[in-house]
């Protein structure tokens, strides 16, 4: 139930097209749903506006199976994150319209409408390898109703492949700045770009990496303003965030 | 020089009511004025909306009341982080009217115009002890025009406390949260709020705290979404970001 | 052999139902009993109230099962913790009646007595994948005799979900609070529940979690008053913990 | 206003004795008292059986006096923990009667009765160079009501003084065991009490303890069962649970 | 060649027995033979009164099995350490009498003569699966020619078990204490004998054992006198070093 | 496209003998080419004197045999590093002559000219298991078209294998200095040689060498003059600067 | 001694100008120079190509002048680092040429010829308080006689102040780039310049730059070739080895 | 009380010259004497061969002078480290003819005979800034008895100066290798020497030398067998361990 169901619903009561018992048969499970080893959080789209989103590592294939039947149930669409191949062929037996995208290994139920053109959400990362990550967490923004723009392979080792596309940074109403090893990225972003970027460390990388300590170090102390950090390979925090601006950016823009 | 002037001293140009050598005069120390230990960049007005801030840790009171006294001479509201009161009573000589926040340990040059009411920059803290770091965030989003109100002491360890306030959630455009110790406010906040949080570590604590690093690592980990992380004690950077994020917000108010 | 049977042992060598030379013969494994890779502790039930537990991880399963055999010959309750299938296949062969219990990978041998009500050990987590954790917790202090209640997926990101059961708090003597991530759910209980809390980080996350790093630091730098801390993943020290301090809080309740 | 005195007000206005006016008079500032800089917790007393203790650390003296003051009002004994000399000083001028405790940098204001015989908590430390670790202990048991033994300079290395002081651990209902450096006293302890063992690492030591990080590892890594451990140099924690822990002791003692 | 081989062949040179040109021939090798992939150290066992020891991880089974023939050509005792049963494999075809330690993953050439009586290492783990260091340990010094004594699982956890065999520490020259977890042995051991004690912390544990960094910690903190560290897991630095120390008491003993 | 050609290709525009349309088909890639997932940089060989390096590690061996055929189109001699036998099998489908240097785990296409007298780039190691990282080093240098020379196993443990090839120091224009372990051995050959001395650590080793960091701490450390450190394991990093640097001796040997 | 003046003194025992008791007397100093305290070095010259530099840290400014007094004895430009103002008072008084450079840190005995024209070190800063690391590594550079240019404060949040000053890269031989906070500084050069990068983190910053390892690992994990990285502050070491190679540089330059 | 006495005392209760009564007064003290804030351990002399030693870090000036008074009361010789000026101060008042040294920072009451010539420990440094550690384990040393050497200044970036020194090895029985910075002195030394090392990294350097830990790391990485490590800057265990196998040594020697 998301805060537009939530709100007719009440309004419905109001003007007595819904009697207060059937009123109450819906709310009942509000807060949440007990099912033993979860409780699923059927209340987080009226206070988060967005629902409980599935983070399947350590759950298993049943588990994120049941827990997706319980939310997608409203029609509203539904995310799972770090899901893996298993899962989603279980998960699929009984949702036959889940999709899965591979590279950001996330399950999706239902679509949301997203605008084509206007204002979006930028993916940017510095290489190849941390494609992964940035899909994450452009599904996630697409998932959520942003536009998504993405721009991979741009890192500081070849700075004339990012000024080249400064012309991309324009459109954005924030930017999502995925990167590996140095992580030197967001803070060369955050000189050319007045939106807010929110940077993503990612465990690409070798030794003294440390599997995304350094990237990481790098963007909490990067000397640009308007730049903060999420968790490492964290795509999915990243993009959540960025949706969540992107729409306050877009109502300004109406 | 900021973007209306830059934008005003264009059209002039095109009108003729500027001459092109007089336009260049004023724009040729655009890029930046190299004073040998410093290089002020006076474009940055132009590219992200807020002339550049002074990080007062590691300059001498000197450089310091030089790099201001350029940086306000285009009459910008302009910031000074980190400034003892040493350094303080050394600007105030060549500028009488800065003023000394002590709490926050910033000068400020100039006066912003800012809204007196509506959708603003909520301040949240923890402890008593953290309030230096969320003065330093208040004054810096107060700086950049956006209004400000302060919620202090309401950590998780007296969850009444924070509950209570509820309602001053509800008119933020976004929630700047400072924590030391364990640092759980923002997961908590994030499981309430819908609002963009920007997480700030304190190295408030002792013993395992490490110098804020429990704390980061608390934010960093965050299982609610909506939360993204600045530096440890980096209340400028999260004041920063945050009055971004709001003017996006108030533009879609209007 | 626990104390009950030791103090029994001693009334019969006094009243002369039992010749000192028999209570020497029951008495000489006491302190222990030497199979060269290991020296199996029979004295400790005497000493610590429980006999020793097998912690199984770098332990042959052969190792695993002379010890069980050994230690639950004298008929008290027994347990092995960190047991693979492949080991319990072993220990079932000399060890006909052990019970394995999967998600907690541990082996019991032998059935203690517990209260069917009154209070009780009540466990608590973050998040449906730190259930193994507490499990490990459970059937420990299930072993040890004490009444066990669960409280499961309740964390900080859905507040509701643990205010809503706040009744279940009031029976618990003790409470072991069982989260990985930001492992912020002790500082929350703490700040609600006056009982003594145990806490235990798992290794549930990534990135910036370190393997539970995060949310063991988190837990030792609580502000909320109540709290310890076990090891990362130490189910078994808490539940062992928490049995203790719930058979003190018993005697107190009879 | 503490869980005996809220009982009594309740009982009060269902016996017609207090108006429910003078009632709500009394309780209105039950939730907290706001004093901008501090939301003082008058609640918890309620929650949590004993008030709100003060953390000096990064609080004016004058702000501590403040919150002291409100604390203090209910003739509850109150106590301030990290409080240094300075602070005491301004204490004392508004609150004559606050005692200072030195060694354990503690202020306590009012006096809690404890018994003087019967079960206690003991606390014990491996070196001379622990005892302020454990007078914060040992106040913070006392203040709380609980009888408290102190058994000082018993570490492993002369593991005889230890053996010899054994009788000691059997009036104890619960053990603090405070020690740097290599931290193994709790290990030890654990093997040869049954009580539980709250384990204080102390930041005594220099070189590879790395500020109480060697002593915390340690005592996390105990493989004694029965074994918690609190924050680096955290005395105070440890004395609040060893007298939560002592209360239900006594209760079955009684 | 050894040290006593190098006196004797200069010995012959001297009296003629030993034509310059031969004992040449025989010293050409001396300082190293190369082999492009390693430099076998032909002369360490001069310098250093015992060979060079092959650390196999890292090399090839082929490369072990060159060195090991080479080195022991001369006949002396030689050790592999790190072997797995791959590596054996391949030097049993060219060096049938190599013999195969399985859980010390060593591999022994050739028989040292080392007293059956008399003063010996002692190497004493603090739990059964400390056992593969401290036989790495074992076989290496029984290798090097001492007697060596093995006190197995008498951790501090069940202090009667060290305590009773108290009587075995008197006839050691030099103690091999092998602890993982918090690793309290050698600090216990350090406070009851007076031998030299080289303490070696393993990687066995969890959770914030951190693959042995609390062990090691503990152990290098310990505040016995007497003791000295070598690296996580290191049997073989412990077994060499003992019994190199164990020789000069030998000598003090005839 | 090298710098030669540029410089070829821009006389020709000026003589005549090619067309500005021809010049600017051939141009028109410089700065990159665009494929989604990467931004081939054909620039780079104009800027840094040598083309792009392809790291293999976290790219499919489809994207990697992509980039190879347009950075090898030039004819210009490619390097591929990272490289699994899986990825080269998929190279060599499209790409017949290129090589696969296994120890080394690179892909080389096409054949730099070197000298084969005169200055080099000496790779030395400190043991057997650190000669896979040399040889990425001297793969690189190579490729580049630098002599190399190799000195492999000359650890400080054996210090005169390392004196008996001092004159093998003297024909270098720089070192490469590649260790594990404690790394020691960049310390030891800054105080012999006067040349530029490139240190890499390796993550050979166990225990406290956690992961190379040891060797890494050392070499940072060293207190011998005219060392830098690149990344653990960065066996690339280390043979492209010393090619550099042998570059430039070279140009002052001539 | 330098090299020069040992190859005069050589070829004059040769033509018979020197007789070989007069050259031994010159040469018996030339291992060390033994003061108990310290082995002066008097032989590095000849090995390294510069004397012996005195690290100041942890010597008493006592031992410093004797030192220094026996360095610059030959004439020879001599070095001090970390020396502090107490140091060179005292130093003056034995050595009254000696001239301190306070920002550097740095005592000067003696004056090198430098080219005024021709290729140099450039040294480059990210921000205006990593100024005095610069300048160590700028007077190391100017003492061993190189050319020295210097550009502070081009961080790369102000990307257009490096890529004004491309032009001055072109002159440099060898770059040290110095910066502190995220220190991403030589990254960005490393993808413009051809030119071997020295980069020196500093410990410039607060909260997670933790004292520059946060610098330190983007450094190590650029992925721009052609980068080495010295210790945290270590402006000498980088000005030292950039010395070396600007020398191979001028050498191809003549 | 050392152990010959106590066979004294022993024998003369046989003997009868010594009545029990007598002995029981004199032995009644032997495992401790309790000062409240310490429990001295007299009985350490004869479990370890050497009495306790006051650590006096932690402890006020007026405790280490009880301590050491009683310690010092039976005439045997007696040491007191990590004390400062002030400290020393307070005891001379008690103890006339206790001696300071002050690099060392070490008290000595009382003398022990110690032979002039033959085996000793050999103290040698890396550099002239670990002299103190050095001398805290030479003092040490020859306070247990030993005869000690000191080689100071010998590091490895000069090895000339250690090579030279190569004969100051043989005479020595065991070597105390004190190191900062990288620390790889040991290593050099554990290839060259066959007697045990006690290395002690000590917290010279800087930035990436943390304090010590890197030295420290090094130390345990060692390849050089017969090497093992202390505490950083633990000048005092490294001489005691040593003088302990010094004296195994000396009575082989005699």
């Amino acid at each position: 139930m998301n805060r537009d169901e939530l709100r007719r619903l009440l309004a419905g009561v109001k003007d007595g097209s819904l009697s207060p018992d059937d009123a109450f048969d819906q709310l009942k499970l509000l807060p949440y749903d007990d099912h033993g080893f979860a409780k699923i959080d059927h209340h987080r789209a009226v206070r988060k506006g967005f629902g409980e989103v599935v983070f399947c590592q350590g759950k298993t294939p049943e588990q994120v199976a049941t827990i997706l039947e319980r939310l997608s149930a409203s029609g509203s669409p539904t995310l799972a994150t770090r899901a893996d191949p298993e899962t989603f062929a279980v998960v699929r037996r009984s949702i036959p319209d889940a999709v899965y995208h591979e590279q950001a290994r996330c399950i999706v139920v239902g679509q949301s409408k997203r605008p084509e053109h206007g204002p979006c959400v930028l993916v940017v990362t510095a290489g190849t390898a941390d494609i992964p990550v940035a899909e994450e967490a452009a599904i996630t923004a697409d998932v959520m109703g942003s536009r998504v723009d993405r721009l991979y392979d741009v890192g500081v080792a070849g700075l004339h492949r990012l000024l080249d596309n400064r012309g991309r940074l324009l459109t954005a109403n924030v930017i999502v700045a995925v990167a590996g090893m140095e992580g030197a990225l967001p803070s060369v972003l955050g000189g050319m770009a007045e939106q807010p970027i929110i940077a993503v460390p990612t465990s690409v990388g070798y030794g003294a990496s440390f599997h995304g300590l350094s990237a990481l170090l790098t963007m909490l102390n990067t000397c640009a303003p308007g730049v903060a950090v999420v968790n490492i390979d964290n795509g999915f925090g990243a993009g959540y965030l960025a949706a969540v601006i992107n729409q306050m950016g877009l109502r300004g823009h109406e």
